[in-house]
């Protein structure tokens, strides 16, 4: 008998409605003989709720009452969850993060898991229960509730998968799988049979919203295979993110993040040092830098561009106009308001067709590139954000339609 | 420094507005420098609504499963409360049931504490912090999570307070006390300064609601001075009950309960074994006996009268005419719309006085009494219901007015 870890996300088990399809794929897999693991997030809009509540008693909520405030939304879906299968004659048992338990640091709001005490899964596993696990939490060394961050639920699904040696994680949501770009800027997207755990880092960081990276990363460590399904369709087909062979070339995607900025510092004295000086600067402040460039104007002066996070940028700049002096900084410029789009699969960048055929399809339309980037799986282009979905259409029709 | 534990309704702690009022009563202890120890309720109707979705899921819900469910409530004020606090430049701490742990039996929905362990208490309460508890529940030795039923974070904080030998408990509510007897009844009702364990089990079993019994009886075991206060009155007087020496008299309230039944054996066998027998049966069918009066009509035969609560009335019918022929039962009557008024008062029954006065107050409202009992610190009188509030009213009015 194998083991199948399932996950549900909070739009999944919004209402009472939703809980009954989710039994659905659930018991479809029992009834395969299998034994049952599921993940479940806070009904809708739950953690939001108690965020704004939180909100109106403190500026800067005490972090470790802050997770045992939000634990509280998955504990209420894991019990309505077994009741609902128990209610079904189905034996079920909810288990909290403590309860597992699943152990982690004590970085509390966005802690990492350490390991997984699987006894008490096991156990009820073979009295025949499905077992129904709280995702998002833990519980540190010290016996603090913890939680992962939002999306966190995904993470304790596919951890769970590689530490009971799952067969797969099926990870449910509202749509049936990854898609070679975002449907709402393109029509004709094309549904993702499957991808390498590399290609899904990608495309996560890009924005496509669909897995956390954290959770693909633990799926890449431990090989689980992970599904990506829709929990309303009953057909089930999905993508499956697992390890492809690397050599096989498929564009499996463009992806676009709408939130960079550009900073340019002019006339920085060419010394290697001073490159270094730079940065470390920002990252003793917590800034990341992204995409970087330097530019030769002369001999003895270098421009260096990098993009960071548009929220970051405000901070970038005082912290860059505070040691203008130090540094031998001429000019600090900036472009707000730019966008990465990026063409995702194993091997393009080894591949000099496919870049090519990208800046085709850009300048085809007239559009502006400011940086490039490319990585073993990715070509990354920076654009005027105006410009980024006719990007990604332009794109898109260029590998997937043409 | 002495421990004082609080406790907090659910009415207390219904919104920020409320939780600010209880912070004021908190640091108040805590300015006196006193460790403080707070029991707090789920918020408002955050239990009802919790009940009321758990309900759609489900007919008859699996027990472990609703205790999952319900104790969220009391996670969610425990985390707001101390954030409020931290807010404030307090140093406080929140732990559920199972982070003190509170261990109870495995009686899901009902369940009774076995022991507490304080060690984390008084650890966190050395280290200087304020400690908020969550009433109401607790974790079995299998590491389920229980909960006591309604009202039991009294339960919690009487309990809490007697283990961690605290100087006294104090119970905040809507109202500044206990009371000589209902104030939706009579109008000139007097708040009561002091009152045994033994009157409170009385006036509580009556249908004052303002402390559970088995909070008292625990603050009786374990001599735990318990003080009822209200959250919203800054003076804080409010009715304090412990020991009292049981020598005085002091008649303390009065109190009604209208959900009595009278069944009424006819014609009973006058044996011994009878009555054995007769009352042997219902408690089989777990049929709480109150009242129990007999009369002999001759000398072969018995009438047995006693009072049921209303809602088992049905049953009890149902029993005793299924083992009329066994019994040896002639007939069986039954009134149906009976109420128990009690004097309540340390050595009332010992003082022929009382009672004289009570049943003259009665006589000249021309109420007729069914049944008499007394105990040490109570008579009770069976009449009709109609008559009930004007009874109350009258004795009232004898001993608290004239």
């Amino acid at each position: 008998m194998s083991i199948i870890v399932q996950k549900f996300g909070g739009s999944s088990v919004a209402n009472k409605e939703r809980l009954e399809l989710v039994t659905e794929q659930i018991i479809k897999e029992v009834k395969k003989g299998n034994k049952v693991v599921v993940v479940v997030s806070a009904q809708g809009k739950t953690t939001d709720k108690l965020i704004s509540e939180e909100a109106e008693l403190s500026k800067n909520p005490d972090k470790r009452e802050h997770d045992v405030l939000v634990s509280t939304g998955e504990q209420i879906t894991i019990s309505k969850l077994a009741m609902l299968l128990i209610e079904k004659n189905y034996k079920a048992v909810s288990l909290t993060g403590w309860q597992v338990p699943i152990i982690t640091n004590s970085d509390f709001t966005n802690s990492r898991i350490r390991y997984i005490h699987n006894t008490t899964i096991e156990e009820y596993l073979a009295a025949g229960n499905i077992v129904i696990i709280a995702g998002f939490q833990g519980i540190d060394e010290n016996g603090n509730i913890t939680t992962f961050g939002r999306g966190g639920s995904d993470t304790t699904a596919v951890a769970l998968a590689a530490s009971l040696n799952a067969e797969r994680c099926d990870i449910f949501t509202d749509v049936d799988g990854v898609y070679t770009t975002d449907p709402r800027i393109v029509e004709n997207v094309k549904k993702i049979d499957s991808i390498s755990y590399d290609e899904m880092l990608e495309m996560a960081s890009m924005g496509a919203k669909v897995l956390h990276n954290r959770c693909v990363e633990i799926g890449k460590k431990y090989n689980v295979p992970i599904y990506v399904k829709s929990t309303f369709e009953k057909s089930n087909l999905g993508t499956l993110v697992n390890n492809k062979n690397l050599e096989d070339l498929v564009i499996n995607g463009v992806a676009k993040d709408d939130n960079i900025s550009k900073v340019t510092v002019v006339g920085l004295e060419n010394k290697i040092s001073r490159t270094y000086q730079l940065f470390k600067v920002l990252a003793n402040n917590n800034i990341n830098v992204d995409v970087i460039s330097q530019s030769f104007k002369e001999e003895l002066t270098k421009d260096i561009a990098f993009t960071v996070k548009k929220n970051d940028l405000k901070d970038t700049l005082n912290i860059l106009d505070t040691n203008k002096e130090n540094l031998g900084i001429k000019e600090i410029l900036h472009n707000e308001n730019l966008s990465k789009v990026t063409i995702i699969g194993v091997g393009v960048a080894n591949k000099p067709g496919v870049a090519a055929d990208m800046f085709e399809a850009l300048s085809e339309n007239n559009i502006n590139i400011y940086m490039i980037t490319t990585s073993e799986i990715k070509i990354s282009v920076l654009v005027d954000s105006k410009d980024a979905d006719l990007a990604v259409k332009a794109i898109h029709k260029k590998f997937f339609v043409e």
